[in-house]
């Protein structure tokens, strides 16, 4: 694949705990220059880069993110607050107590509200595959394809594992055609990325590619 | 100090992600036959916790955790929500790309936002000092002192690196009088725990300080 076409692919990222706007707005010129499919940023960050990129590159954020056990209610208020203070993305993580008690209920339940107040936005539902067993992969991909999201994500990039080769297939093989593959969590090559993406990813969540292509010489 | 008066200072933890009810009752359990200070366990757990220890011991959650980035209205309303559900303690996480940029009034506003929606509760503010330099330490005891929080906290256990003997003594020499110190992350052994109560620490964050105790012998 064209490294230009690659880089469309990609959610340019930055979550580290104690990133500071200086970090965030040369990520935001990165992602504008490489025309990126988004900049995913932390929530207090979410209107200034907005302000900042003033509609030239999408604004992603995350959402009871990165442990996934948020109350239900104030994940939906931090996703309706981020989609009002102008995020166009939002990547939520699933509350993996309740997939390990078998509550899958709960989780499409709670997955559904977020969705409700989102409308219009894209969402992505982070499953942190490298916690699961396969069988509960597979019912999370059931969930996810009911639950009216746009997206199943690997990994949050702050557990054990990140992406696999392999769960990106399992997960491509088995989601509804309305859902698509987002792959993140230790991407750190340009074969890395062209691997998931051959595997089935449609995005891909990386803080490290824009930088690797420009090396390789790619221009904007 | 005798070992039940030490487990008298434990917030007995479990924050793992993946943790389940079974895991969260068992530390209940755990917790209100050694008389721990409180339960800290995850926001979706509280009201399970609280109908199930029935005011045994005291609930104590967290907030914004353990990135700390998450949006102040959203740590407000997480905070709110926690409370009315039953948490007793709160343990917040200050936005640590606010502290890079040396915006300490907006973490004093937003540390205040928190404690207005929880009064009669048990405020506690996570620092994070593997992440900072002992210049921004020191401005950060001041701002949870001005804050009107009950402790400043020196970890939230998912990042590089936990309770040092050293920045406890920091912190429990800076912080006014009102204000106390959590030791939390990393506390493995018995020695370190009596470390830290030495150092000033009033209350220590930990998962392993009962098993060991009981190991050592010590009965409810």
């Amino acid at each position: 694949m064209e490294r230009k076409e690659l880089l469309r692919r990609v959610d340019h990222t930055l979550l580290r705990p104690d990133a500071a706007w200086p970090e965030i707005r040369a990520l935001c010129d990165e992602a504008a220059e490489f025309h990126t499919a988004s900049v995913c940023i932390p929530p207090s960050f979410v209107p200034r880069a907005r302000a900042y990129l003033d509609g030239r590159v999408p604004v992603c954020t995350v959402i009871g993110f990165p442990n996934g056990y948020a109350a239900t209610a104030a994940k939906v208020f931090e996703a309706a607050d981020a989609a009002a203070r102008g995020a166009d993305e939002l990547d939520m993580v699933v509350n993996l107590g309740w997939v390990k008690e078998g509550r899958f209920d709960d989780v499409l339940r709670e997955i559904r509200a977020v969705r409700t107040v989102t409308e219009g936005k894209v969402l992505k539902v982070i499953i942190e595959c490298c916690l699961l067993t396969d069988e509960e992969k597979l019912r999370l991909c059931d969930v996810v394809t009911r639950s009216g999201a746009d997206y199943i994500k690997t990994s949050t990039g702050f557990s054990k594992g990140g992406a696999t080769e392999a769960d990106v297939a399992l997960l491509a093989a088995h989601v509804g055609p309305g859902v698509k593959v987002k792959a993140a969590g230790g991407i750190a090559t340009l074969a890395d990325a062209e691997a998931m993406l051959r595997a089935g990813a449609d995005r891909l969540g990386t803080s490290r590619l824009v930088a690797l292509a420009r090396a390789e010489g790619v221009r904007p």
